[in-house]
Parts: C-alpha cells; sequence; structure tokens
C-alpha cells in the first residue's frame, strides 16, 4: 500500500529544501526549494535562480537537478524529489523523464502543479501541507506578485 | 482551422535549430537543438548541453528557452518553439508552462515524447519529419547508446 502521510525523514528533507528556499529569498530570488534525496541521504539541494542567474528554466526542482549532476537511470529510480512547493509543469516533466518514483511536496495551497498527471504516470506524491512552506509563498507572493507571475507564466 | 504542414519559414527556422544541433554535436555533445521564434524573428537557438556543460536539465528546448531569458509571458504566448527532436517529458512541461502556442518538431520517429500531451492542452505540433533530423539522430545514437539512454533517464 502506498504510503500517504510523509516519515519523520521526509520532514528533515523537507528543512534542507526550506533552508534553500530561504536561502534563494535572501538573495532576492523567489523562495522556493528542493532536495534529490537518494538512500536517504541529501544528493542536492537547489532553489528557484530566476532573479539571481536571470534563469528561465532553473526552478527549484530543476536547478537541485542541475546541481545534483549527471546521474545515471538507476540512481534517478531510487530517488525521492522534495520540494517546498507543488512541481510546475516543466519540473512535473523533469520528473517524469528521470523517472522519479516519489515526490514530496510542502504545500499546494499558493499554487497547484501538474501532481494529478505525476499520479496518472505512477509517481507518489506526498503532500505536507506545512504551515511554513504556506506563510513564505504567502509572503513572497504579496511582496512581490509580478516577479512570481513570470516565474508560472502568466 | 489548425495548420497542419510547416510553411517555409518554419523549415528556414528549422534550419537554424538543425545548424545549433550540428554544433552541438562537432562540440562532442547531444545533437539536439531548438529555436524560439517570435514574430517571424529567431529571438534564441540552444543545443543539449549534456557533455559541454554536465548539465542534466539543458536539452536543446530548455537551452533555447534559458539564452532566451527572461520574460514576460505576453512574449511567451505568440512565440514557436522549433526543435528537431520530438519534446521529451521535460520539455513538453516547460513549454507548457509559459503557454508557448505551437511547436514545431523535426521528427518524431528515434524518439516520441510527449506530443499528444501537448497537443491535449492546445498546442498546435507540426511534425516535419524531416529526413537530415533523423539521420542526425541515427547516426548519433548508433554512435553513443548510452550517452543518448542517459539523456533520456533509461
Amino acid at each position: 500500500m502506498s504510503q500517504t502521510t510523509p516519515s519523520a525523514t521526509d520532514l528533515e528533507h523537507l528543512a534542507a529544501a526550506v533552508a534553500a528556499a530561504r536561502k534563494g529569498r535572501s538573495e532576492g530570488g523567489i523562495p522556493i526549494g528542493a532536495a534529490l534525496v537518494v538512500d536517504g541521504e541529501i544528493l542536492a539541494t537547489g532553489s528557484n535562480q530566476r532573479v539571481q542567474l536571470g534563469s528561465a528554466i532553473r526552478h527549484g526542482e530543476t536547478d537541485c537537478l542541475e546541481n545534483a549532476g549527471r546521474l545515471p537511470a538507476r540512481v534517478y529510480a531510487k530517488a525521492t524529489m522534495v520540494t517546498t512547493l507543488s512541481p510546475c509543469d516543466m519540473c512535473t516533466g523533469a520528473i517524469l523523464l528521470y523517472k522519479i518514483p516519489r515526490v514530496i511536496v510542502g504545500e499546494n495551497r499558493t499554487f497547484r502543479g501538474a501532481e494529478d498527471l505525476l499520479r496518472s504516470r505512477g509517481v507518489e506524491v506526498i503532500v505536507v501541507d506545512d504551515p511554513a512552506c504556506v506563510q513564505m509563498m504567502t509572503d513572497f507572493i504579496d511582496e512581490e506578485p509580478e516577479l512570481w507571475n513570470e516565474d508560472i507564466g502568466v
């Protein structure tokens, strides 16, 4: 049976993703972070780099994948992607490309990405609904609505 | 009525994507290229950077989006993504994120990506079935099957 609640370890990993998001915000960036976990260890973290690098493709999850570097399929096959926010279409596609089987989502109240597509392709998606993640995004969207819209193609 | 065949201008833009792909191959990389076209002009080109930059996220289309830089939604809304190869899940997701309404695909014989998902979300997808694109990928896959598998998460 599929797990539907995060483990204590998942929450530790989410804390690392939140830390990456907060660091990104302290740099003037968009506070979305991620961690790629393999065999219980964090292989890489990442955060949205739209402001810092002028990037259109480095969202939290994709920056994390880039920081993890080139990996063989067998590593992705046992990975968990931990992200502070529900994955957008692009990040969902990256997870599907690499057949990452498990995704931990901090929250999906401020933005709901393609969780249904992930599930329809067999990915286990666990939404933590973490109040700290919600607050971080709510504050950011209040402060910089135009930057946020740019990031999600609105 | 939706157009189903590429225009002469589309084929010119595809030639630019092919040139980017060939340049990538000459650098030791994977020969997949793309061009982002807005108002009939090529805004940026890109090519797969797995080898050159050790990148897990810079496919032809995403490298092209990165090279185009930060753009407002209204620019993507009138763009065409031209790519030498059928877009993988990640690149499909990037096209959907930015609501790019039109995609020209060089070929989908050597790899078939998420064209159905694009169409289901209202994106116009035109497959050129260009013999030069097919040959370029066939040669590459013959030469470097492991590198190709890594790129598509196999």
